[in-house]
């Protein structure tokens, strides 16, 4: 079997802490290209720049690693990686380890999942890893050897076409992490609210702000797990046809129009 | 029944023809509130803006509606459209009518699903609709007594919690459009290329760009229908899960750290 070759973007800035963290603890598996955004691109979901062109630089920021930095998001920066490389295709896509908790309906939100998402729509196994600690500094030793872990098991399975995981690592002591569970996205939910405020003209502006939690009891779920200190994984897919509301509809009398 | 109060947006822009036309369709359904991006959001999938202050202008472009237009995404539209209301909730967020399909997986990269796929998880029932056609000056006359029909077969139903519809309507005449179908998500995916140009200083930049297709024949999918003159409703949901792949990757040897 030749080298495989490894995309790995963020959403946190080709200069967080988390991909540094990433690149290491996957560089001994193949061949690495890196095309990351030039700043943080939080809460880019799956968004694409059409309205604008992009720019893409040469980094020297990883040593000895072929990499750049974009300024589209990380889904533009997965697109990026498959153009660059032209005829040869990815073997994996890795994205993170992000700065933060992407558990439950955040993987809507999330670039990092979003950029993983969009590697499944590629048709190549694909890896979002986050660990739920926003500092810029956040520690990512204990981590990284779960990563290993998951990445290796990958490479020695065959995960299901058009299909990414999701992966959470809580925060806490490697002697505090329970174990992995494989789980379903929970149904948890953001209750925002927007922080109004008067700029010094006299002008309103507003930060959205809020808190997410689970308002049902979901156990077997990555938000239940992940706060009992499992690392969680949730196979994740792009069908999001609800098929049992299909026939429902067929009922509704759309004809009489 | 006390009049329902429907939040609209889009991703093109609040003034753009096809929010003029979707309000046109559904303001004798209930009262009104606008809340619409101040400048075209195509392609921003679920984006939300967390690292910039948002702001949000009352607009007269509606006549004898209640209409803002908001410096965010358009699923931060419909964050604020629900801050505004305060204590009162939407009875349905519609979007669109989007200038060009959203079918398969664009579902994914498009600002007007996405805003109703954020109803769908604030629990409102929500649809997004789109024509077929880009043209900023496109001819939305023959698919409004569809989107009356439509919204008014959802207000006498009860669609499941935490659903919303993708509706497109292909860009024909009337007497071409051959009924509607309830159908899934096609697979269908884009083939992205970079258009690379030179600036006048000599710096390299890229155009996003590529085809949409269907590499699958997908019968009883929405690309398939529209295709065929068919307006298509994909019932939409947010859970990613992969649920026949959770006992797969249980078999992995994810315990052998």
């Amino acid at each position: 079997m030749s080298t495989p070759l490894i995309l790995i973007t963020n959403d946190d800035g080709y200069n967080a802490k988390g991909i540094t963290s990433l690149v290491n603890a996957v560089k001994d598996f193949g061949e690495i290209l890196i095309v990351a955004p030039d700043k943080p691109q939080s809460g880019m979901g799956h968004a694409i720049t059409v309205n604008d062109p992009i720019r893409c630089y040469e980094t020297t920021q990883f040593k000895n690693i072929k990499a750049y930095c974009c300024t589209g998001t990380p889904v533009d920066c997965i697109k990026m990686g498959m153009f660059l490389l032209k005829d040869r295709k990815p073997d994996y896509i890795l994205s993170g380890i992000n700065h933060g908790s992407n558990v439950s309906t955040n993987v809507l939100y999330s670039g990092t999942m979003s950029a993983a998402v969009e590697g499944a729509l590629e048709g190549v196994p694909s890896i979002g890893f986050s660990l739920t600690n926003y500092d810029p500094d956040a520690n990512f030793s204990p981590s990284i050897k779960y990563i290993k872990a998951i990445f290796r098991t990958l490479i020695e399975n065959n995960m299901k076409k058009g299909t990414c995981l999701n992966v959470n690592i809580p925060a806490v002591e490697e002697n505090e992490i329970m174990g992995i569970k494989v789980c379903k996205q929970g149904r948890a939910f953001w209750d925002d609210t927007f922080d109004q405020r008067t700029d010094p003209f006299g002008n309103k502006y507003y930060w959205l702000t809020g808190s997410f939690g689970s308002k049902e009891k979901d156990e077997n779920s990555d938000i239940y797990y992940l706060e009992n200190n499992y690392i969680t994984i949730v196979p994740t897919q792009f069908d999001m046809t609800c098929y049992e509301s299909i026939k429902e509809i067929n009922q509704w009398k759309l004809d009489e129009i």
